[in-house]
Order: structure tokens, then sequence, then C-alpha cells
């Protein structure tokens, strides 16, 4: 496994490595998601590249970047673990030299949700994303469902800009009590650990009403609050039940739905969703 | 030479020629200046791929669109003419389908001077070069120094997104009274087109006062003021003395700077510049 830092070794060392190419971008602090992701990867494509990279221009200023989860040996003996090929870990200042000043926006499909609560943050997920993929140039990139609106941005940012790379979304892994897993779970307390179970149980519950028939958004929205709402250590910031591609809010759902929330637990922000259909 | 039209047809056609690459983007129309363009990728590279397309995002709702002149046929035999391999001409419903919501934009370089008289016409220009890079994936892209702000633009998201394309702009080729070639001089009445000499001519006045040592950038501004002033036909739009990477307007000439005009003569708005070093 080889590991490089700036963009003249990455562009070489994947000029060295036989396609098709299969990428996974990371904020490092791997977990069982992350690895899941570079298996697809690694059963998918003949090379595996993953960027471990914590990109300061999707987090808010009243953000968690500075504190954010970072462990880079453990990343890197995980990866190589896992047969990886080439490691990419930029800085931010050989990703944002001075007189950067060029952003990739995507519109409807970042605007609500996770957009609406973090301002900015899908104008520095597009950016980056295009920067990482224009340097490796993978044939396939792998994100995770958990962040369901990220794969939804992504997605649409790589068709409209005609970038020839296939996007996978692969399913959410979670600890056995049904937490998603999350690099920002380490930020918990035990008691807040424990009641972040509440995440799941509540989207578990809505998605019983579905199918016990349940087709009201607004409903099964209700649902989500009802079960957050009886967690004293969870307090909800948005629940949604919205268009899978489109993340436009639904009335009825009729053969699919995102059901999304975001839930704030001491000082932790964490996300989850599922799919309705 | 081939001419293909969407993008599974572009890429196909791509994969098939012979690198090095070069491309000339065009909004057709071609005159003299953008053959030089094809001239010169035609030397420095092994395939030469030329896309014609009137991009709408980079047109005001009250600039010419409609009325941009064009001439598909006569474009396509003076190309076949120039050696060039394969034309793209996509049209606008292939390049902005429903849902299409991505856009690139570059901020400080893109902000005065055409981006200030034009607004949004940077983002449209900026969105397209990187649809066309995208879907052409050159080595060498070629543009003319006519558009000085738009090499600018281009050189600076081709950098900060870490394309792997190198940006080659070429002098500007001029008729032999000094009027910049531009499709949109076909728009110009008789006294119109003689008229519009004024534009080189004023440039070239401040470039003599530069050449007798005047450094001072609001004098030679003044110079060009003078010179358009003494023309009845035309009105100057702007006039500015700049950074010819950053664009930002400049007190005092060190070492090299970008003199650059818009003026209207009749319905007509015609650009130019010079570098002053």
């Amino acid at each position: 496994m080889k590991t490089v830092i700036n963009l003249p070794e990455i562009r070489a060392a994947r000029a060295e490595l036989t396609g098709p190419i299969g990428f996974v971008p990371t904020m490092g602090y791997l977990h069982a998601g992350h690895l899941a992701l570079v298996r697809r990867a690694r059963d998918e494509c003949a090379s595996v590249v993953v960027s471990i990279f914590v990109n300061p221009t999707q987090f808010g200023p009243q953000e968690d970047l500075a504190s954010y989860p970072r462990d880079l040996p453990h990343d890197l003996s995980q990866l190589r673990e896992a047969g990886v090929d080439l490691v990419w870990t930029p800085t931010p200042e050989l990703m944002y030299p001075p007189g950067f000043q060029t952003w990739v926006s995507v519109e409807k499909v970042a605007q609500g949700l996770e957009g609406a609560a973090r301002p900015g943050h899908f104008r520095g997920v597009a950016t980056v994303v295009a920067k990482l993929f224009n340097a490796v140039q993978p044939h396939k990139a792998y994100f995770g469902q958990k962040d369901a609106q990220q794969a939804a941005v992504i997605q649409r940012l790589t068709k409209d800009l005609d970038l020839p790379i296939q996007i996978v979304v692969c399913p959410t892994l979670r600890e056995p009590d049904g937490l998603a897993m999350s690099s920002r779970n380490s930020y918990l307390t035990p008691a807040e650990r424990q009641a972040a179970t509440v995440l799941f149980r509540a989207l578990s519950a809505a998605r019983i009403a579905f199918g016990q028939g349940e087709r009201r958004a607004e409903t099964l929205r209700q649902v989500v609050r009802t079960v957050i709402g009886a967690e004293p250590l969870a307090n909800l910031q948005y629940v949604a039940c919205s268009n899978a591609e489109t993340l436009e809010e639904l009335e009825l759902v009729h053969d699919k739905a995102l059901l999304s929330l975001a839930v704030h637990l001491g000082k932790t922000r964490l996300i989850d969703n599922i799919l309705l259909e």
C-alpha cells in the first residue's frame, strides 16, 4: 500500500494503477462502515484508492472541525489490512492554497435538511469531492447511505458536470443496538451513547407504521417526533420524509421515501435515515 | 473529421483518439482567431477536438443569445480544412437537461469588468467549460487573449479544481485596421464597423503613453476614455487597468498590466484588451 500527500504524487501513483479504479473518499477515523465501502470497492475494481481528508470547507464556524477525531496510524493499518492500493492524505494547505476561489454548488437537492441546518456544508462537500474526483479520476466512487443527502448531492453533481464516474451508495452499517456507525459516535458519553439508540428506534417505529399502511408523510414524521421526544437526552433538530432523489418533502409516500433526522445529544449532533419502500 | 452530438458519442469518439489531445471550445461562427487556436493545437497535439456550443447560461436575459450568429456548415468546412479530428456540437437540451442544478463559480477574478457588466456570465462560462473539459478530457485547451478575463477565470478554475489540463492562451488576432476579430463584429453596420477601430486605437494610445514612461493606471485609463470619447458612435462601458492574473485594479503599473475595455457601438457590445509590459 502506497501513501501520498501532494497532487503530483497522487497523479503519478494513480497513473501506475491498473483500472478499473475504485475510490473511497473519507475524513478518516475509520469504522466498519468505511471498511465496508472499501470491501465493496475491492470486490468490484482492480485497484482501490482511499483519501483521508478532514475537509475544513464543509464545517461551519460553530462546528466540530478542530475536535473532529483523527487517528491516521490506525486508519492506515486498517486500510493496509483491507488490501487498499493507494492512500491519499492531502493537507488543507495543499487543497486550499492562497488564492483558492472556485466553488461547486448544487442547488435544490442541497438546500433542505443538512443543507438548511448547516449553511455552506454542501458547497464544501461538492467542491472537495470535485477536486478529489479530478485528482484520482476513479471509475467508481463509494459513499454510505448514512449520509443520504450527501450521496444525492454527489450523484447530482457527477451527472450535471458530466464526470465519467459511477457513484455507488452502500447500506448504512449499524452497531448491534441499531446505532448507525459514525466517527462522531466517539464524542458520546456513556449515557448519551445509550440514549443514541433512539435515532434508529424512532426510524424503526415509523417503518412499522409504514409497513402497516400509513402513507401520510406528516404522520410518519410525527411517529419519529414522539419516540425522540420520549428520550430526555435527545433533542430533535429535524425529521424529514422526502423524495429519495430530489429530497423534496412529501405529503404522501407513493412508492418510496427517505425518512431522515438530525438529533443533538449533548454537544454531539448525529444523523440517520432509512428508506421506506 | 468526425462530428458527434451527445455525451456517449463524444466519450466514445474521444476514447479512440491518440493523445495528447488538444481542445478548442468555441461558440461557432468561426473566424481567423478561432482557426489560429486550432492551428496551435494541431501543432502541439496528436489529436484536435473542437466543440461548437452557443452556451445559453453565459448570456444575460437582455443579451444576444437568440441573435448570436451561427453557420454550422461553414464552421465544419473550415475545421475539416484545418485538420481537426473530432467536432462536438451538443444542444442546450443535452447540456442542461431537466433537473440540472450544479454550478461552478469563480469568485474574485470573475467579479470585476465583464463579471460586473454581465452578471452571471462567468458562472455560465465556468460551468460549461467544466462540463466540456470533463467530457473531452483534453491534455491542453486553447483560449484567445481577446477574452482576457475569461482566460483568467478558466486558468483559476482549472487550478482550483485540480483539473489535469494545461490552459494555453493565444494572442488576439486583428483585422488589418486593428479591430480584434470577434463573431460579434458581424453585427456592425458599415459606419459602426469603421468606428469600431477606436477600441484598438484607444488601447494603442495608452500603450504609447506607457512606452513613454507613464505608470499611473488612472492616467492610462484616461487616455483610453479620451480617444473613445472622440468617436461619436462609441459608448465606453468600462476601461480597466488591472493585474493580468488576479484582475485587481491597479494604481500604479509596476511590471505588467492588463488594459481592457468594453464599448457599445449601436446595439453591439465589443471588448478588447492589450497587455502592458
